[in-house]
C-alpha cells in the first residue's frame, strides 16, 4: 500500500442525505436533497446547509429564513436521489415523488410525513463561500416517529435506516452494523 | 404511527467520523475525533469543523491554521472512540492509540498512516455559535491509499469502510450496502 495523490476536491464519506423542504413566497413547497450538511453548533443546536445559489431552493431559504431537515429511510432512495437531480422550477416533486407534506409547528415549510426524524430549522446567517452559500440554521423544533424512538429519547436506527452519501464515490450507502457507543472505550484500548 | 416532539438537540444522523489531526508550536501531534464536520463548498473544495474552545486541539488549529482530516475505517472504532473522549493535554494519542503519523505536503499537521484518505486544510474562517467554533478550511490535498481506488479516482468504500456516527442514537455504524450512484434514477421515479 502507498499514499496517492488526488485533485482537491469533495472526497469525504459517509455524509448524510438529507431532504431539505422549503417554501416560496405563496407557500407552495419544495424540496431538495443534500448532501452538504452538518451539525455546527449544540447550544444552541444548530446545521449548515451549503445550496448553490443557482439552484431553485436557494431562493427560498434566503427569502424565508427557514427551512426543515428531513431524514430519509433507505426504502426511499430512489425519491431521495430524483429530488436531487430535478428542479422545483420545473417539477412539483411532492406530487412526482408521492411523498406528504404535513405542517410544522413554527415555520412554514413543511414536514416530510414519511421521513421518521424532522428538524425545524430558522436561518441564523447565510456565509457565501465559492461555489455554494453556507446557511446555518438554528433547530427549533425537532419531531420524530414513535415508531424509531427508543427510552431516553434515543433514536432506534436500526427502525429509522437512514442513509449516507459518500461523496468520492458518488454512491448511497446504507446503515450495516452497530460498532459501539460513544464512549465505549472510556478512554482506553 | 404518530410524530412526537424532541427536545432541539443535536439529532441528526448519519455523521461523518473523522480523525483530526493538528499540532502544537513544537510541531508535536494530536488527534481530536469529530462528528460535527462536513462538506460545505465545492469550488474551492472546504470542510467546516466544530471545536468546543474549552478542547486542547481548538487551540492548536486556531492557531497553526491548519489541520488534516482523516477518514478512519471501522476496525479502527475503538481508538476513534479513544481520541474522542482522551484530551491531548493529558494523552499522547499517537503514542496510546499506536497510530502511524506520517508527513503531510502543504501542512505541519500529519497524516495518520492508517486512514485510507487524508485531507490536508487550510484555515480560511473562524465562525463562533456558541458552544463551538465553526472552522472552514479549504482541500489543499488529497491522499488516498492506492489498494482503495478504483477507476477515475474514485473511492471503493467496500474497501475504505468508513463509519457514520449516529446523533441522536449516540451510536457508531458501518456502512451497510450500496443504495445507489448519484443520478441512477435520471430524475424519473
Amino acid at each position: 500500500m502507498s499514499k496517492v495523490n488526488l485533485r482537491p476536491a469533495a472526497t469525504m464519506f459517509p455524509l448524510p442525505v438529507m431532504l431539505i423542504t422549503c417554501v416560496d413566497a405563496s407557500g407552495k413547497p419544495n424540496i431538495i436533497t443534500l448532501a452538504w450538511v452538518g451539525m455546527v453548533n449544540s447550544v444552541p443546536p444548530m446545521v449548515s446547509i451549503s445550496i448553490r445559489p443557482g439552484r431553485y431552493s436557494h431562493g427560498l431559504v434566503k427569502a424565508s429564513q427557514e427551512f426543515v431537515v428531513n431524514i430519509p429511510s433507505e426504502e426511499m432512495i430512489g425519491k431521495v436521489d430524483l429530488c436531487g437531480v430535478v428542479s422545483g422550477r420545473e417539477v412539483d416533486k411532492f406530487s412526482e415523488t408521492g411523498l406528504t407534506p404535513v405542517p410544522a409547528q413554527e415555520v412554514s415549510s413543511p414536514l416530510i410525513e414519511e421521513c421518521p426524524v424532522n428538524l425545524e430549522c430558522k436561518v441564523k446567517r447565510i456565509i457565501p463561500l465559492g461555489s455554494h452559500d453556507l446557511f446555518l440554521g438554528e433547530i427549533v423544533v425537532i419531531h420524530s416517529d414513535d415508531t424509531v424512538l427508543k427510552e431516553k429519547g434515543l433514536i432506534d436506527i436500526a427502525k429509522a435506516l437512514p442513509v449516507a452519501y459518500c461523496a468520492g464515490a458518488r454512491q448511497y450507502w446504507s446503515m450495516g452494523k452497530m460498532l459501539g457507543w460513544y464512549g465505549f472505550t472510556k478512554g482506553r484500548l
